[in-house]
């Protein structure tokens, strides 16, 4: 055939065509068959991770769609690469020449992969929850929202917290199960230290039928020998989010029941030797 | 033909040339297809984030640009490249040669990108904005502007600080919703508990109407059992920005109605043992 | 052979199909040999180590069904790109194609795979086991379960912390034999140190029957000369988990002893000088 | 032709120093291109972001120059590597060889590039300027000269500062519009405090008339119930430099008018319990 | 030869399989040279850093075996990966496929590494033994065990630490010679410093013939000017382990004989001026 | 001609051998025309910012030297890698093998090129020169001797202290320049502020008379309210070097004149509420 | 010639195995004449460096031998590199494949790379010699051993610290030249400041005609006016390593001397405000 005035032989063309297009057909037919299955892969995976850490469906099918859209980016351009590179142009260089400017990107964009990491553990493992309260990278307060790159925690003086995930070193969840509730109340070195701990005891039993109370209070003991007083210590557990209030209730409380037993709660001593 | 005494053979020459014609002009028409179907996903990619998060159109407008912008200088780059390529001027030891230097640059510059992604979540998820009362990156005060690079916050003090973005580990932002306000108010050992629970009762049912407060206040009880005083604790929410002047309406009312009511607020105490 | 109007060599197709079926065949055989020996230099691995640190069985099944499972998907991985390889099909560009964005995605997971790493010696070494009170990554609690990449740790006050093992830098292991039980308490300048200790010594020998002391208790002597009082020493070993228990007692009981003998235990001194 | 003996074919020859020649022109008229459009394209853009930050013409001259001196130094490299390549002398073992080497340099000179990126912003951005008062990377002082490597800051006491440019993590610059002038003021807790407001009012009325100060000053309220005194807050505006004179005169009135008022102004106090 | 009626040239097959059984030859023939030279370099190594340190033979035993096995398993793999090479079978992209996935590992794996390296220093250069009382990492406790992951310390309250090498960044080993006893001791300013040294140096030289002391101890003089006290020093060398033990003694002996000599040990003094 | 009974064809080997020997020459002809071309940029680099910074001749000659040496044995390298490439030595497996030692060394090494980069700038922009007094790296004293690798800095206790050039962050150079005298002083709450001021007043009159004060000293005003004082504000600009001597002398006239006036500089004040 | 019936062509294994020899030996020359050149470099190279900085021949010859070591390894591993590429035996897939596990072991080993390069400099430059009393990388004592990994340093204490060099920063070396001996000593309010000043300069008088002063001890003058006392300053030069002593010596001389001349140092005052 003549184009353009040259002889161009068409059984060469074929020869050079043909292989290209088995070759484009075999990787349409791979693509075919490996898409499907890799979704199916990560909708068993999640289901039985699910089932396990028995979270909620909702939450479930959010990263379900995350990973199975991913997971298709990622075949449709790798697919792309493959033919270009079957049909002969060649893709090299221009991977090469985004080398530089990759790097400087994949150095910047490393915190955003690292956000996203996090954030899926976050999810998969219930660190977090709505409305949990929580310590986490240096914020206290309320879950508001939990994102794949950003946290929401509202503190407890209002002000609303923003985390990215990464930051996210390790949570301290305050709202998974019974809480302590604990007093430290100092007595006079002069007091009885037994009739102080029976007082306390008495205090203690009157909370122990309190609804809120899930373990105890009980007086443990003297705490320690401080400067001026003797510590004594009064734990229990309580419902969780009630530990303030009960703390809060203990210490009127038993305040109001030293002064009628005329137990002395000292302020801090010091002996002067005049000269 | 013959050129410089030369026999150049014309039908070579085509056989070089037209292959390397053809690759171009298949370059071209994928560019031409990928470009604005790029641009055409930046903006719907955007339109739904803008819509799930009712930002502001004008910033998704920069946004857009900006994203467009880069997206066109990348399309750009890897055509020429590509052409180079296709033409046959080798461009691998162009890229090579720029390995040692690009390296070091790309750590450098490194900062860059990183200020930039922080800075586009940053505008994306609206962590910030203008006016803002924010604390970040160690800086305290009110968001003057928010750009991809620098962030400026004014301090309360005057103070206007530059805060590169990349710096921006995690945003307080103290403009989303009501603020708390807090007094911690210590009575003496020897008071009735019950009278100054009362006393600041009746304080807060007056504040309660006033309209700056949108919870509260409310008196909560004993908060702490102190070296010299018993700690009482006040709580409410007041709409944003109010909330240090109602903490000061607050004090000065509490103490002139404790003078009234003969309540002492105790200076620190300590007993002396004369030797 | 005419397919498509081209002609087709036979021959020369097997001379190019022949050698690859040979090689996926040998790789195949190469696959069938390695796999099992594999599995089993694992299984036997973890059976020694197992045997050397007298791990419990459970824990030892859970390690080698993880390992053999990294090690199969290893496996067949390498298979396929071999294969694909042999057949021709070029992987390179896919590779390199990966090899921006897989350099962001290893930075990102990178601190996925160091969790995986600490938690698989974690519990190999049994550094924690599920009931210890151990001190960590800035926690402080009870182990209550161990994964590869999450231990979760409950704090005394209720609070549950979720570490991700890498910042698991070292463990205080609490519970791991006798703990001490030390009590130092401080005696007037004026009084007779020898005395104090015998009495000291008397009330060691009373809890020297305790069943819970496995050592001790015993008064050491003179630690320190403060500032207003002579700290005197004891020192004890108990069983794990009473040792404050233990030191409540102690110090309930020379607190006691001490009145009785009236040996002074002093507040903080100060010479006035009047001028 | 015949050179040392060897008979050496001038067309052959020729078929290999003729498509050098042509490369190299290429080169060369891809240079004369390309140059000049990058020079004009750095300008405009300089031009630009110098109209939309309205920074003085002479910076910019600096910055301009930097950047096309930059940007002609990287076209004659390319241009030099791609020439060699193209003549036939091998580039690659020059790079390859000078990669360790390099990889230790650029670890070392990173910090360079830093120092030039993050220089090059501050310029653009006016971060600093020359005079300006400003705190960063951990020094205090005046800017007395910005470099595109380092800034000489001058502290007060006199010492002169050289920070090398990438410690510039974050800049609080005090020249930068009118600053606060604050004075707390405490009162005992006997006095009056309506009574002190009132006096503290007049003496800022006083002040309000005074040019220096832009807005207040005003008596805010009570700031605080310290332990031995009452916090009165007296905040306003000044004139950008003149806020330390401000409040040195605003406390020594306040401390004149009081004594006159007769309102104290409490040492801390110390409530003393006889034993 | 006909094989599935392909015409199979045997010729040529020998042509391809000779050399590469020849090569396969030369590489295990290598491999027998040069594994057992490279053990015996390691015994030798070994040996030679041994006689230096005057090591156990125990550990040297460890370290030796640990490091022929390390040297035996890369000169087999890289055996194998000669041969496959030499095969045929393309070894490259299985290399290129692992290296995104092995980035990943690597940075992981990097601390096990650091780990043993650490851990292998440390044992050659017994900078810990098993009962020596060190300090390291942030833990200070007895050595119990050293491996070459971790290293345990317990601590002297009980508590067992597991401390990975890495982390073992100095070794403050107090197991290694005779180690100081050092009393201050403050007398009255109006005390006269020359007859209370008199008094120290006379203790001193009881406890010189105390066998305890290696040398001393001995008065060195006025240590500092405190603010209610003149400050003197008694410092000696005790074996080691022997120091708390000894430093108790003195405490009590100074305190019993300034007692008895009527030297003033001051508490804090104040000036008070009435006003 | 027979070699060893083998045919070698002259010819061939000519044609094999001539274009190596031309490559050579003209890389020879090439080194020939960068080395002192290279070597005249350097000299007029360094004599321009010699000439910008007015460095001393001596320094400077230094830097050439270094940079030319560096700039030589790079040159060198370079011919030699290339001569061995175009002789058909194949230089890399070389480089490769030696990537992996290479890579351990360049991070090794990578402190000491930070060291000379940083050594470097120093000398360069003069930011330390011996006999400055400075204050870099935690250590404060006066510079000895400036290296290109470490610098010496002998404190004023009389250490001597190594500094790595690299751990030089920011120099505070307290040589540059007229430094300031600082006293602050309190007088009593119930002294006259402006009697006091006139005092001051007057004895800074004096010393502005002193040779060694180059601006002031002179009184600003009330500094601060402190607990128990009214904290006067003296400054002034002395002779660099001489700033501690002249606070040293002023704080010596204060107290003698206020003693003289009879003006109270205050003892720590408190008030005593009995009970 | 017939090979297991193979037909081999000599002339043909001729041309392969000619130019390979000839490649060895050139390898072999080049080798024979490199590896002297380098060694007589290094020792010129440290014969220099010695001269100029006057160090023991003994260490000198450590060093020389050391890098002449490493140079040898380096030399033959190179060879045998090149020969086994000459022969043909690919030496890139064992490269390649070391290639992960080698980043890893990088990584970890690149510690101790750091440890011998900073061991080198910290020898060279003798920043320490044995028994240097030293303060670096947070211990404090005599160096007892220098290593090119570890450094051991003796506490005073007793503790000897093992010291990898990688964590000697910056090195405080207390034993190069004389030391300060300085006492702050603070008078009454009440006295007068050039009596008292007087009186420490008879005593620092008496002083410098102690041998081991080598300038002063000065009285300097007031050092700063305190909350209770008048601080005067006495500084001097002592003989490197008696600075304590002398210090000592001053302090008891001072405090007697001020007794004799009723010079009071005061204790800390407070005015006492009754209510």
């Amino acid at each position: 055939m003549d184009i353009l005035g040259m002889n161009i032989d068409l059984a060469e063309v074929a020869g050079v065509v043909v292989p290209v297009v088995v070759q484009i057909i075999l990787l349409l037919i791979l693509y075919a068959i490996v898409a499907p299955i890799g979704k199916k892969l990560i909708e068993r995976a999640l289901n039985k991770a699910s089932a396990r850490q028995n979270a909620s469906p909702g939450r479930m099918k959010t990263l379900e769609k995350l990973l199975i859209n991913l997971f298709s980016y990622a075949m449709i351009f790798i697919l792309i690469v493959m033919i270009l590179t079957a049909i002969g142009i060649e893709i090299g260089p221009l991977i090469a020449g985004a080398g530089v400017v990759g790097l400087a990107i994949a150095f910047g964009a490393q915190g955003l992969v690292s956000d996203i990491v996090t954030g899926f553990f976050v999810l998969l493992e219930r660190q977090l929850e709505v409305d949990d309260y929580v310590t986490t990278a240096g914020y206290d307060g309320v879950v508001e929202e939990i994102g794949l790159r950003t946290t929401k925690i509202r503190s407890f003086d209002g002000t609303l917290n923003y985390v990215p995930n990464r930051y996210i070193e390790g949570v301290a969840n305050h709202s998974r199960g019974n809480m302590r509730a604990m007093v430290d109340i100092g007595i006079s070195y002069d007091e009885d230290i037994d009739q102080a701990i029976k007082v306390l005891e008495t205090i203690c039993m009157e909370f122990q039928l309190d609804e809120r109370f899930k373990d105890g209070p009980n007086a443990i003991g003297v705490q320690s020998l401080g400067t001026s007083d003797v510590v004594l210590r009064v734990v229990g557990q309580t419902e969780n989010g009630l530990q303030f209030e009960c703390e809060r209730d203990l210490k009127k409380r038993i305040k109001e029941e030293f002064d009628k037993q005329k137990i002395e709660i000292p302020y801090p001593h010091q002996v002067l030797v005049q000269k």
